[in-house]
């Protein structure tokens, strides 16, 4: 099968790889139906993370099963399923509380490279959802979504305790920012402002539920929230970027008492105690556990509530995954899907 | 009157101050009952936090409304009151989100000094809070601890959402450590790891609640807290010192979804983004909204279910206020009650 490899900073190639196999006897394997880029990608894309030899690139799928191993007993040939970036047996103690991406035994599904004709997926059983029946083509792009960027989007919510009534500000206007924008939405909030300077995904978060959009960044942008907040900050911010710059701006508006959830990948972050002290902010990240809410998300694209696939504004065939990664990175696209 | 002055590093004198006077028409001054020695003063006591000058001293306390100002409308003199450290309106947006430590007209009350006769109160109304009756002399020592080690335990475990059923840890075994294994009884965790290395705290903390006790540290303490949680950690840490050790002790003792507490006040404390990322541990601290939990605490004091006053086991004269720095400075008390 073919599968895309990074070599190197910036170099993506679509290439020959092994068939995936069954090596686990609770593993699966599926043919991909749609995959795509992630801006997590972009870290090693770009060179920010090392990037140690060729690399199989991608950890976002969906797919039909092909074969399963003999310890899987929920799934069977013929299947569309979902899944996570993270394998896990959703049986463990974290998995049991919620937190399927810090299972005991999980395993980065993208490890073995998603952009690809075929997905070996270790757990199936715990990683895996099957929808009721073959969906629509026209939910393909949000049931996709729903395997990161949007189940993501929902865990910054839900660290940051987003409830009815709340005022919720989104930093980071990707995918995931985007699909945060959603997620305060159907959880409530009556007033989502989305910190965004580019048009077309001011535009799109007014469509997915914004109420206000600050253009502004950095402590300007912070004068702004507090503006519109009486003085005080938002009761909710949701962190979407992951830098030390964005995590600032969310810490200071947020108000006292209220919470962040944070999911862009920190890259050189260190929090001040003092000043996360005195700020009484609550504070909770880390990668979204996918799996505890695919059940729910995935009823929601079912029934129209939700339309997270959206934001792929570029689709390509996944042989040119490169063009894809390229459009991403000069930031012409704000997620490229890609079609084998 | 008389009172405390810290003139330098390990110099704390009892000398002649001016009265206080009613300055604003919000203000009450009150004759001072209890007082005592706090914790944090010790950062100071030490030269931890640079000493500019004599300093009035201290911030907790429990007195009688002796004068009240023009615009106070909820007090009365000989009315009993205990108040927070921190004077608040009670009635500006952070009040009402119960964080009256970050209200908006917010002054500190320890910057007139409490170990003294008398201590000025700004913004009255919205800072005491009067008991029904002149209280029992047994009940002088917790309602004097309501006011800053006891409010500032139970914050630690509200901060860190403790429920019924919870496994807690609490990191720090002084006075608002002990005091948050109280809380955390109260708030119904169900088996609660009290890390202390002194046999008397240890005690104590038994006997206020604590099932275990752990006299490990560091990385230590944080494999005997896996061991006895199945390996993932306590569901709950309540983390009372406020140094980079303790911090870190407390975040890799918590659970994956778990929630840390914080109230020792940070020195030097920089919380790594990565770590605190994949831990996927919620992180809320600050300086501790007394006053939103006063009315209750003093019903549960003044209803004999908790009796945090045991905390102290010292007590002198006010006028013997250095020999109470030095015996918490040696650690030969846990905490000096001091009586005018």
């Amino acid at each position: 099968m073919r599968g895309a490899v990074l070599h190197a900073p910036g170099d993506v190639r679509f290439e020959e790889r092994d068939d995936p196999k069954i090596i686990d006897p609770a593993d699966a394997v599926i043919r991909t139906v749609a995959t795509c880029v992630c801006g997590s990608d972009l870290w090693d894309y770009r060179g920010i993370n090392p990037v140690e030899g060729p690399t199989p690139f991608g950890h976002e799928y969906v797919g039909i099963v092909e074969e399963v191993g003999g310890e899987v007993s929920t799934l069977r040939p013929g299947q569309f399923v979902v899944g996570s970036f993270f394998a896990s047996d959703n049986t463990c103690a974290n998995c049991r509380n919620g937190y399927q991406t810090n299972c005991l035994h999980r395993e980065f599904v993208g490890a073995g490279g998603c952009q690809a004709e075929r997905i070996r997926i270790p757990l199936a059983d715990g990683t895996l959802v099957a929808t009721p029946d073959q969906p629509a083509e026209e939910h393909i792009p949000s049931l996709l979504a729903c395997s990161d960027v949007m189940g993501t989007g929902w865990y910054a919510a839900v660290a940051a305790e987003v409830g009815p009534g709340d005022t919720v500000a989104v930093v980071g206007d990707g995918a995931v920012g985007l699909c945060a924008v959603i997620a305060a939405k159907e959880l409530g909030a009556s007033r989502i402002i989305a910190m965004s300077r580019h048009e077309p995904r001011q535009k799109l978060a007014r469509e997915f539920g914004a109420t206000d959009i600050v253009a502004e960044r950095d402590e300007e942008g912070v004068a702004r929230v507090k503006e519109m907040t009486g003085g005080i900050g938002a009761d909710r911010v949701l962190e979407c970027v992951g830098t030390e710059q964005s995590m600032r701006q969310a810490l200071r508006s947020t108000r006292p008492g209220g919470n962040i959830g944070f999911v862009g990948v920190p890259h050189g972050v260190a929090v001040d105690g003092t000043e996360l002290f005195y700020s009484h902010v609550g504070l909770r990240g880390g990668p979204a556990p996918v799996r505890e809410f695919l059940p729910d998300l995935i009823d929601r694209v079912l029934t129209g509530r939700i339309d997270p696939g959206r934001v792929f504004d570029l689709t390509l065939p996944l042989e040119q995954v490169a063009d894809a990664y390229r459009a991403m990175d000069e930031r012409r696209a704000i997620k490229a899907l890609l079609k084998p």
